[in-house]
């Protein structure tokens, strides 16, 4: 239980300095920053529990707040330093993103829905976060053009149901569809893999239309 | 109900369809594709079941996933060719709003709400997944902007309640008020009109403020 | 009681015609115009009842969508006078996130909510509908760049849990609460104070990463 809160918190303080640095980019004032570290932390999750009708996770749970006020003005203090963080903080987003697909999945779950829908679940709770992030910036969500992000979360979404049907114990099947959804990323950075392109050199889709 | 149905389908080939066109444009990764065709598809029947507060209607029906997913893969592969089906496209939109117009009424008067607020609903079910697909793609929302489309499902809605005060029969208030939709967004089209501008020449609403 | 309706309609007819000045200037239709001030009026309270699980407010109460809807078609069709109410609209803007502050503040108490979660959901009462007219007119939200606005919100929301700890009779608390959010924004906007800003001259974060 501990070892989850602590990758928990890894990944709330990731994706809280992934939103200072998106709305520092668009220059916003010390309330804008605060408020796009906070979405683009907890974002993710509260939708979740929108769609699945749960209480919101961060209502009642302090921690998170804590965590994302005391990040959010650490990284616009030493934001001059955030590069040396690189990274770490990689690998900070890439365990979160891990973590919380996985406790998407089981929310999903315990809330009676099919495997596919456990499935997209677990991977909103992993990006959304981002795209809400990004839309409140003016942008287009970066994970519809770039990486292989939201493709790792549904990677390990699946594995989880295999490993299920596969009877493996509730732990393993915990930590391997986590460990999937990382590796998954990871191998795409380190070795830049991308989804294949489908659009042809040049091609226009206004010139079909 | 079968026949529902099928229009309930062909609604959502048509949204997916526009959702895969949008994101096209945009030129997104084909996961990004697939988040689009999805939300514009269901995006505005989630917002009536959040705002309602019943279960999303998505999450137990597994007929729309598997319709979006298919229609996506099926669009970006043969996306040469959509522009040959431009006209049953339009159609099966048109149909789609009919019915998301009426279904959606009929969920806001379950829930006991009042005639406008259910008009409001009906017209949300039908309008805002393409909301929620031009928001993501970072464009002002086509609906705010272009023809009457929302005008429709508001004038459908609204004959809905006419027709109940008159007592007619409640199958045919489901038919007639989906055909106002129907009826008023083909004539629309066809003899292109649009709302009176309430724009003069060259007016700016800067220059009075 | 009255007094509070008062206010809650002088705020939602500030907060139309802020959607109605916005939507015009980027040339919306009428329906588009209609949309934008609902979602500017309703939007914050609106977020605020999904998050902590009520019923959505302006869905059994129709003084919202009336006030709304005549509100918007005066706007538009007096348009070029709007200029002469630019101080009232202000104060009327004002008294109307000072009061959405509070009531947002004392539904999170009923909810049994944590007071900084609070605080939290009584600014995004009354922020948020600016949030999404910002958003669906595809701009970075004002608030995220302008002005002591949401600050204002803050102060106000702590001062109420400040004077509860004090025992000070209820209310008091939400009048003097209140007042403190109107107080704070006038100030903030006749002595022309903001937020110190975090950027040096010429200070670009691209250049840090």
């Amino acid at each position: 239980m501990d070892f989850t809160l602590l990758l928990d918190i890894l990944g709330v303080i990731a994706f809280s300095i992934s939103g200072v640095l998106t709305s520092l980019r668009k220059r916003m004032d010390a309330f804008g920053i605060l408020i796009i570290a906070f979405v683009t932390s907890i974002g993710g999750g509260t939708i979740r529990d929108v769609l699945i009708g749960n209480q919101v996770m961060w209502m009642r749970e302090m921690t998170y707040v804590y965590v994302i006020i005391v990040t959010a003005i650490l990284a616009v203090i030493f934001r001059k330093k955030l590069s040396y963080l690189r990274k770490s903080l990689f690998l900070f987003d890439t365990l979160g993103i891990g973590l919380y697909t996985v406790v998407g999945v089981e929310k999903g779950i315990s809330a009676g829905l099919p495997p596919i829908i456990c499935v997209a679940i677990g991977t909103i709770s992993a990006c959304f976060g981002g795209v809400i992030r990004d839309i409140l910036c003016n942008e287009i969500p970066e994970i519809f053009k770039k990486e292989i992000y939201a493709t790792a979360c549904i990677l390990g979404g699946l594995s989880y149901f295999v490993m299920l049907k596969l009877n493996f114990p509730e732990g393993l099947i915990f930590l391997l569809s986590g460990l999937v959804v990382i590796l998954v990323r990871l191998a795409a950075v380190i070795f830049k893999i991308s989804l294949p392109t489908i659009y042809k050199k040049d091609e226009n889709i206004e010139d079909y239309w």
